[in-house]
């Protein structure tokens, strides 16, 4: 089932076969081998999604939404082998993959519902006033349209639901825009089985080919190249700092500038309130150790930053928190080179001098293994050194010890654009809460009260985006339902007949949305 | 009533005055002298921008939008000052001041509407799910919030609508954001008198100082320092496209990039559809050459190009259109500068070997006079030179000469982004028509029936935006209420307590607004 070749639209291009996934819990290559995409894909596939983009933009709510639902169906029907190969390729455990796939699933399926249900559109209406003085107005119709042919890159470490078939693919379809995949090298096998449950809904649904391809590889010129094609007219990225960084300074840099939607670091700040630390502590700590290690700590939404007063209360939780994670297994990371930066960026944490080393994780007998780390210093320290506020990939955090509130307020405005803040806040904290909510709130795209980041629901609701770096564009979410609103801008139609009209801005709503009228929302 | 200070916040910075207005029609310096703003008052208004934020973003609807009607109840108070000042920095006709006036009260009172509707927060609300397997589903709340304070660039050819108090400003303000306009150096005496209306505004309102700053000026320095200032969260401009591609530049390359939305150069092409042109090309000529010398053709929307099939019925439309252009009166332009580099644009096309003049306008008597132009070339030609389609701006059009429909598609296809495309459509167009209208769309922001580009309704469903170099992003509009959507992002809470939430996502709904719950509208 898996070639290694190269997807273009409904075609296989079979490529010089240069590399190969590892399996990292053994440090083996896995076959097939793959192909590299150079120049001539990235043309094939630019042309073949410029060329869709005229049908695919306008089919109808009902064809879009059962062309994702027929995506979900087919990676469904792949079976166990693709759980069986996202295993070998990214070392993550079956459970997680079981539960990663149900929510790729899912997601596809929430974007099917909401392209029905076509509030994306906006559709808004503003009849013509034939008598209006001193001018009369104009009958004018507005609608969402897709932006057009989306690059998507994968992330390492969600191989389905951040991947070919992930969050960014699936809102990019939802809008109406041809989507192709650079292929995530370190899991090209899941990428290449999911790449064909997409052709084959494409084909079953009587699309244009071009609606999607995958193009597998290993370089920069490939992700750069895709960036820079002048037919891409969006990027959706998931991944690290320098590589968002890298292709958004490519897309400022083209003749016609693209945006590029990059969700890239956060460490994801934890405020402990002085009652709840002093009411249940000790009982945070397993819950805290648990989001930290969970997964290896390779979530976009790892607790890396803990914020505390400093005293007994906070020493109890940090003793309590290095017990459990001393006793913690390691975990299996995602890639060799992942796990080399990982253990980088904590040596540097274990030889700084403001740091001490709370505790680290059991040592593991494989390789590729995170211990996990739990580091400790105050706020003086933290505020005087920058590193000390970077991402380390994995299951490292910093607890900061602070001297008051206001410290911890400072500590806050000195942060830099993060994903999530969360406070654990008790009886007797309210004061305290309701000064920081709003200070966290300017720096975030999401707060969370008395839980963990880790785990994040794909809901109408949710945003997993937040201010620079968090990602390249704070107005914007990667997951749930507002993430189709990146791929779509306005246009107004005046005085078009009706037959002129597109379908959905017709008098007679054939496609059955919500619309505002003059001002006002007339639902579905 | 002008002093020439510098407004920071309630404050009057006296600075040092180093230049004054011209009087267009005469060439004549008028008084006072203007100050210069530099570091010094950039660095105050923007940390009173940021010290207002706080409480500015989370004012309640009502209030917010009480403020916006005390700004345009100050500006009509001014009294006819304003208009004459106006009037006397522009070269503009009391007429066109007084119903741009009419149009900039209309703008913040439309958006004092949005805000209190309430629907620009897109309230979200997904319930808890206690008992959801496998895992309970947090209660989960999202409104948008406002991105921070915003610089703001008016442009010169509405001194009033799209300058200090203009669509920009108004759009800010609905939002949340506090305002820094860099005031326009063509109208720096309506700039105070439109910014003290505003600052009034604040005091009256109770508001924070810092709400609202005028920083008048003439450098680049002070431009890309305000855009540079780290305070400053997004930037709002309408003018040259080397002025908007500056800030952009600048932006980009902050330790954290801004977004910028530029409204920069268009030609807002307009195509004559066969039916159409045999049937009244002779009586749309003078509507053409009306809306191409209207206010000296200074409209971002002004027909800068036309297409049709070549043959007997264009030759007849450009031979009416040239008559009457031949017989327009010159116009006044807004500066000298802007009437050097109109007077300069004509020339190199009167100058081009590909290039015809159909008519001049008539010779003026007064200084920083547009005489209108029409040129005719032919399809090749246009596409051979891209310089023909770039944007003279002033009462100048080149008339596009197409063999057949194809080619029409192929000069649409080359075409860059424009705010507006028009077609002039009759019975037996209608094949044709259809063919264009998605491949204009594709091009622009809006699309026209039968009507003429100029003339910018302040509405529900106007989109003055469009795709790249139109503006600087695409997904945005300058003008209408969607124009607030560019100062918000959306921020989620989750499992926070009632007391912790921002009122608008309590369960009771304080302010009213509409809501989507559990993925279903309810309306407000």
């Amino acid at each position: 089932m898996i070639n290694g070749n190269i997807l273009v639209g409904a075609a296989e291009h079979v490529g010089e076969a240069t590399f190969r996934a590892v399996d990292p819990a053994t440090g083996a290559t896995l076959d097939p081998a793959f192909a590299e995409s150079g120049k001539a894909e990235i043309d094939a596939a630019c042309a073949l999604a410029a060329a869709a983009y005229p049908s695919f933009s306008e089919t109808d709510l009902t064809t879009r939404a059962a062309f994702l639902e027929a995506i979900a169906d087919n990676i469904v029907a792949i079976g166990d082998d693709l759980i069986v190969r996202a295993m070998a390729e990214s070392g993550l455990p079956r459970v997680r993959l079981e539960g990663e796939r149900g929510r790729t699933v899912g997601q596809l399926k929430l974007f099917a519902n909401v392209v029905r249900a076509g509030d994306f559109l906006d559709v808004t209406i503003d009849p013509a006033m034939p008598d209006r003085a001193p001018l009369p107005r104009p009958d004018m119709r507005r609608r969402n349209i897709a932006l057009g042919p989306v690059a998507v890159f994968g992330a390492s470490n969600f191989p389905l639901a951040f991947s070919t078939g992930g969050g960014d693919t699936a809102s990019a379809l939802a809008a109406g825009c041809p989507v192709v995949v650079k292929g995530h090298p370190a899991h090209p096998g899941t990428g290449e089985l999911v790449a064909r449950a997409i052709q084959k809904a494409v084909a079953d649904c009587g699309l244009h080919e071009g609606v999607f391809s995958f193009l597998p590889g290993t370089t920069h010129e490939l992700g750069g190249g895709l960036v820079a094609d002048p037919r891409i007219a969006a990027v959706g990225f998931t991944g690290s700092r320098g590589g968002g960084l890298a292709l958004v300074k490519i897309a400022a840099e083209r003749a016609v500038p693209i945006p590029v939607y990059a969700e890239m670091s956060s460490i994801n700040p934890v405020v402990l309130l002085p009652a709840a630390l002093a009411a249940r502590g000790a009982a945070m700590a397993p819950a805290f150790v648990q989001s930290l290690t969970m997964g290896a700590g390779q979530f976009c939404t790892n607790p890396g930053l803990v914020l505390a007063l400093a005293g007994p209360e906070l020493d109890a939780f940090v003793e309590e928190a290095g017990k459990v994670l001393a006793e913690a297994k390691p975990v299996q990371m995602l890639t060799p080179g992942i796990h080399a930066s990982f253990e980088q960026g904590v040596a540097a944490l274990e030889k700084h001098d403001a740091v001490t080393v709370v505790a680290r994780g059991c040592v593991g007998d494989g390789v590729n293994q995170a211990r996990g780390a739990i580091f400790r210093t105050d706020a003086a320290q933290f505020i005087a050194d920058a590193a000390l506020g970077h991402e380390v990939f994995g299951s490292s955090a910093i607890i900061v010890a602070c001297r008051d509130q206001d410290e911890i307020a400072q500590v806050i405005a000195g942060l830099e654009g993060q994903l999530t803040a969360t406070i654990q806040h008790d009886a007797g904290d309210e004061a305290m809460a309701a000064m920081l909510v709003p200070l966290l709130a300017a720096k975030v795209g999401r707060v969370l009260a008395n839980g963990w980041p880790t785990g994040v629901e794909v809901s109408h609701t949710m945003v997993h985006g937040g201010p620079f770096p968090a990602t390249s564009d704070g107005r914007t979410t990667s997951v749930g339902a507002l993430a189709i609103d990146r791929f779509l801008r306005p246009v107004c139609y005046q005085s078009l007949p009706e037959a002129l009209l597109p379908p959905v801005l017709r008098d007679a709503n054939p496609w059955g949305v919500a619309r505002r009228m003059d001002g006002k929302m007339t639902p579905a």
